[in-house]
């Protein structure tokens, strides 16, 4: 009998918690333990589920009940080329991703974009928010507590950052509705995604609130931050980065790379990707950033639930005299180079590709440059789908005019 | 020279594209030549995204220009307690993710869930949507199109139907915007997600339209659909399946699991998830639920940018005599157990734990339980994390009294 | 001692109350009273309010505790050239406003759509809705309600007919939210804005809807209506008339009467009303439609309340060969030539100046013809608006060029 | 022949343009001129609608092509009793109407609120935005004119400033799109409205933009200002007053008022106000308060178009030890006491009824006084009509139990 055959044993003997097997057992034995149990209850293989590559303990920070781990897929596109802020031209991209033919899009909008001399992309606001709800007793006392705050963020900068060695308070907002006082705590959390860091210091910060006010608190997240969620507070005001990538391709490129027109695309963005967003009640007004926002984080350790508001994105496209210009900015694009799921290997490997793992010098310029980068590549996609589109359309003019 | 150094020495001479490789080589070949050129070009190390463990060939539907795969910890929840349409109880489901405590979370919540005797789930809705945008002349031909579609629905879904042995088209609604009609197909896509299959459809009944009406097609989608973007339309009307999923808690199961009270829980979802969600002009009325449809995507191998839609969802809870009662209702979850990235090894295994792989009896059965399982994982996750924020308040009360 | 000074002290005397002085007097002594009474305790004159020129009688279904009238100006605009679905050229349309400039610049927007030998208008969809929500057990109970709706469409129909002599339901749609059902009822209310008669007809189909099924109806409107609130599903789905307006100016016309070019107009139209609407996260992609919708309103007896809604426009502008194509599209304007405040003298000469005032022939062709009339009017508003911006765009683009 | 006569036909004979009358006779004759034509074109009648009482002359700011007045019926709701920031209890408050019903629903909310001692409101914050988009060449130049504009406030604000004699320029925030700009200037515009006066101190500083950066401006409203249009930035960030009204009310006092208990009242508003609206996709998660706010705006000389950002109000409703606490918080009420249609007579009287007429001490008490009075009256408002929602559900009940 194997350990973990043993191990599984005693779970289903009830005197193990399967939870708790790493208490019992490396990690790497525990996985394989569930996996025991789970073939024997389910009568499903994990063979391939357990035939993972890293060592289980260094994924203790990022997973429990362990089982194995899901291999994705992964294409490389690029070289993108690209002036930012923080990036300098020339960065290959990894992708992860299942859907087919994604890759391949992206990576004809990348050379179209090579091809017109390269995109600018700038980091345009960097503010990782976190937003607590307080209740209070009436309006009266929510307009106290609202301007307290606004005279003693000081203090509470003091405190939220006394709980980090990195992160800097840059403001805090308040919002009153009723008897409810939510405060946007907005953060610059450097190469950090930041999320746990704002958290953890927004806490401290609420105790301060608490002491000095009558507020009382009742939730460390009262849904203004806004994480996880497509909400128009992120689109406006921005979470995490806040950046856009742009590019003028000449006519020929255009129409030796998309087989169609500047003017053609031009019109499927403002038909679809203005006009048809604004119908739906959309918070995303473009074509399928949220594709490549996904296999970017998928690839590079990101937090795959907050491609939510890597979604809010809007795609310009418009007619220059030297050929079409378009552009792409995400509200609120959540990257890190460090934390979350970028220590992991195939992660971490995929942030090397890019060359913007770890802290960056100055900090912070990292996530901006890995902003910058996927904001890119979000464009190149944006180009390729609105080519494929328009080009079908044109396609479609052309046999019917054979007719 | 081995024949993966040998082929990239070949690209690097300009002999060969790299996203041609596997024309010249097996699939596992060209994805280590690949890794080969990157290594050399950016000193990133590429081993652990090397050390995949399918077969390359096998992802060839899936990704382009492979390089190897990303490793995504996998964790296990459950058993989860279901009564669905289409699910029995006692499900586990594998949840692939990097951000630590969520499969704990989850799991927590499955466990108070269990002690309640069980969640209720149910598919509300079934409609993948496509919505290709036209062209015409003014308002009055608009009428006029729009008025033909309605009047021809038959005839567009003998034409949408032609193309795919398994769905259905089940309506097609018309929305005029100016000189912009929008028509919105719905399809029953069975155990498929059935994005490509309403793709196509659509497209062959594009050309009825046009053959009969002055439109002329702009764009096969026109962002009604609304996919991958968080779209009004889809919170109201559905994508995907809608599914909802609802427990009622008694009071001392709420006490002992959370360390909170239902009261502390209702407080907290209607301050945070309505109030704070309505201030923030949100479309996701919820906590967290796209941390579990991202993970449940990843690990089962949905298409994970479609965790944009997956968000809209609104999560209730309410004292009741009994003790709490809580729901989480997903507007627009779209999931398949067959196509897209299902087939792949570590994505099919998870399937099979949660008994969904491949197609359902009747079809749809699969999917449709899935997704109730998924919805159920969410509200699982939603009283978790209600009542971590509801009990660190009860906790600070508590230290409160205690001075 | 006159009627009034008596009436007015037995009030102050405790011994009639306010709101119940019609019982004791007629209506125009009673409003004397109650300006008596509000001189003497607020010190205000109320001689202008009191200057009102009809019988306050006849106002008796639109108001209580009358004082008297709001006197606001009245402009008038056109002649409003328009080839509509139910109206002819020629028309005229009050406006009664206080905002300067606002009928010069619609009428300015009127003569240009005259000299570009007038607009198209259609009414695309005409549907007054009421959702009442219910209460349910669980999702299961709430998945059986909204089946036994779809199946029992006509036996509500048949129970909410039998309130009205005019109104035909259209359609029942459920929607559910956990242990909440919504029902959309949407009726054909003629010429009649329909509120009243569609929430009369909703009440008697709801006792079907609570005798048939464990549903318990907790409010006759949930807000999925949307009445006078800026929803979403009204703008996709429509409220009321759902209209647009649309024309093609040449480009001496748009140069003539704008001073600027149909480039610069769409331009304006493109940053503006669809990436600034965008960004704002905003229902409405226009300039100021509200206004001519609201001074419409106004002028004509409709419910000013529900400009709210009217607001949710969409305007497209764009260059053609020939010169400008621009339309505005209205979802959700909820019109009627019958009933709330149409009878009134005032307003019933407005709607007689348009020539739609009673019942139309057919029944609801009076209406459609006043919602074509507003589209056409609102969209002259935009034309002018966005005329204004871009020849002061240009003007200072010129003067520059000057220095 | 009268002069009015004698106009007519000149205008009918070419000799004068039909808006260019008042430079041929006084105001009155020339709106009586055009309703000479219109009643010959149209064969209306305009006798009531020339019965206006004012003299035409003072209507000239307000109304061009002027043919008379609309007069709306005005009722009196009241006394509101309120602890303001800016107001002292007991205000009377008229309403200007035809929706019958409108002011005894009100009205009963009024005395339910004096009945539970008054309510409490406050204006939580003060800012006129205006909201001008510029063109730049690319996201570089676009982020170079954000930091700009950051770093230069204090001349924007005095440039804005050079304009005004009570316009302070709180804030401008850069918003980037693409090679858009857009820059949203806040105001404390004092008494007024403050839309005009935003409008010319942002064109001044504008000005300055244009001369110092390499922005073009495009338009002076890019649509994040956001007037008159339905938009998630001003429920967000607040646009005029962001006011807020609350109460408690004692069980007895809902029972007796309301003929219904607290716990029917708070789940009405959770599933209609709370629940429905986040289904439906909306921007008002409200009852009716575009009622209160249409009809006092009317009243008041208010502009009416702006009742579309009123009615992005969030009303909540809980239960409490003593009974119902309840809220309207209305974040963009855009008021004012001086300028637009305040000084017409009726509007002027009715302002003074309320006891707000002309300049408030401080400057801008008086329209801080008018958003608190109106933000009660919309609590009225939405506690009346939630209460007869919620008895007549009870009533419903009540027979079923009867049977």
């Amino acid at each position: 009998m194997t350990d973990a055959a043993d191990l599984a044993a005693r779970v289903q003997a009830g005197e193990v918690r399967l939870h708790e097997l790493e208490q019992h057992a490396d990690a790497d034995v525990a996985a394989e333990a569930r996996r025991l149990i789970l073939t024997e209850e389910t009568e499903a293989d994990l063979d391939a589920i357990g035939a993972y590559t890293f060592d289980a303990a260094d994924a203790g920070p990022n997973i429990e009940n362990m089982v194995g781990a899901a291999q994705v897929p992964m294409g490389i596109v690029g070289p993108i080329h690209v002036d930012g802020g923080a990036v300098e031209r020339a960065k290959h991209l990894p992708l992860a991703t299942t859907e087919g033919a994604l890759v391949a899009s992206v990576n004809r909008g990348c050379a179209a974009i090579r091809a017109a001399d390269g995109a600018t992309a700038r980091v345009l606001k960097n503010a990782m928010t976190r937003a607590p709800v307080f209740r209070v007793a009436d309006v009266g006392e929510a307009s106290e507590v609202a301007s307290w705050v606004r005279e003693n963020v000081d203090e509470l900068a003091a405190a939220a950052e006394s709980t980090t060695n990195h992160g800097e308070l840059r403001d805090v907002t308040p919002y009153v509705v009723g008897d409810n006082v939510f405060l946007r705590f907005a953060y610059d959390t450097k190469d950090a995604m930041g999320m746990n860091m704002a958290t953890i210091a927004t806490e401290q910060a609420c105790e301060r609130v608490v002491e000095s006010t009558p507020a009382e608190l009742v939730a460390l997240s009262g849904n203004l931050c806004s994480d996880k969620k497509p909400a128009a507070i992120n689109s406006i005001e921005g979470r995490g980065r806040t950046v856009a990538a742009d590019v003028e391709i000449p006519r020929d490129v255009v129409e030796s790379y998309f087989k169609t027109t500047p003017e053609a695309i031009a019109e499927a963005n403002t038909r679809k990707n203005l006009i048809g967003s604004a119908k739906a009640g959309s918070l995303g007004f473009n074509a399928h950033a949220a594709n490549t926002v996904a296999a970017a984080f998928l690839a590079t350790g990101q937090d795959i639930a907050q491609v939510v508001e890597g979604a809010n994105a809007i795609t310009t496209a418009d007619v220059r005299e030297e050929g079409l210009y378009a552009s792409v900015t995400l509200a609120s694009l959540e990257v890190g180079t460090v934390g979350g799921g970028t220590n992991l290997p195939t992660q971490a490997e995929a942030l090397d590709v890019i060359g913007v793992s770890g802290g960056g010098d100055p900090a912070g310029a990292n996530a901006d440059a890995l902003a910058e980068v996927i904001a890119t590549a979000a464009l190149a996609g944006e180009l390729s789908l609105l080519g494929a589109l328009a080009s079908n359309h044109l396609a479609s003019a052309h046999e019917e005019l054979g007719r």
